[in-house]
């Protein structure tokens, strides 16, 4: 698997409202970006530092996974993205091959029109880990 | 306060020589250094991916504020440190009179010969932040 860099780390939030002045205010980003992602029940912001996004997910339901990890861990990092660069679907081949057990046994599509998909934090060491393209 | 880019994000982990062969095997990443840091209480492994690191946090106490979280959370993202350019002492007096507590009130050493402070999670949404220089 090739991994160029990383693509996004995705920050669970009660309420973007109270979040995204923080991430404007206090460390000085810009949201350029707040797009809902109906099939994942959440509202994400995005702001660039360097080559990675910060993603903040509000779940829009509390049947939203990101509503359960917040009700179980609180609120803070959910996932890390990874930009694969030779297609998810090989590096979901290879890492299954490999024994990660797959969230996603294909691709599907994410936030910004990427091609996502996740592994299971039971085989990367308590990270949900995607990989996206 | 001036932001660069995300210059690690640590990882607690309960291993490294169960953890740093997946992020090798797995990933495909290259551990470059392995560092006790005596005074938090963890040896560190790196990795590079872009313009970030991953640095992994194995406790070498059950005193040691990485054992407490893996008691507490599980294993996971542990906390997110921000690449500063103007000082961390600049960055910290900044943000403390925009109201964000802070873990160190004067930066300090840590791992790679850095200048590092904490800022409080009860203030970051959450995120234990860390600044560097």
């Amino acid at each position: 698997m090739n991994i160029s860099h990383i693509e996004h780390i995705g920050i669970a939030v009660k309420d973007l409202n109270t979040a995204i002045p923080y991430y404007e205010n206090i460390l000085g980003f810009k949201c350029y970006s707040i797009e809902e992602v109906t099939d994942q029940k959440v509202k994400t912001a995005f702001f660039k530092v360097g080559d990675t996004k910060i993603e903040l997910l509000e779940p829009t339901s509390p049947e939203s996974a990101v509503a359960k990890f917040i009700e179980k861990k609180g609120e803070g990092v959910h996932h890390i993205a990874f930009a694969v660069s030779n297609g998810v679907a090989n590096a979901l081949q290879e890492v299954e091959g490999k024994g990660v057990q797959l969230i996603d046994k294909a691709p599907r599509q994410g936030a910004e029109g990427l091609s996502i998909a996740f592994l299971h934090p039971k085989s990367t060491q308590g990270v949900l880990t995607e990989l996206c393209e």
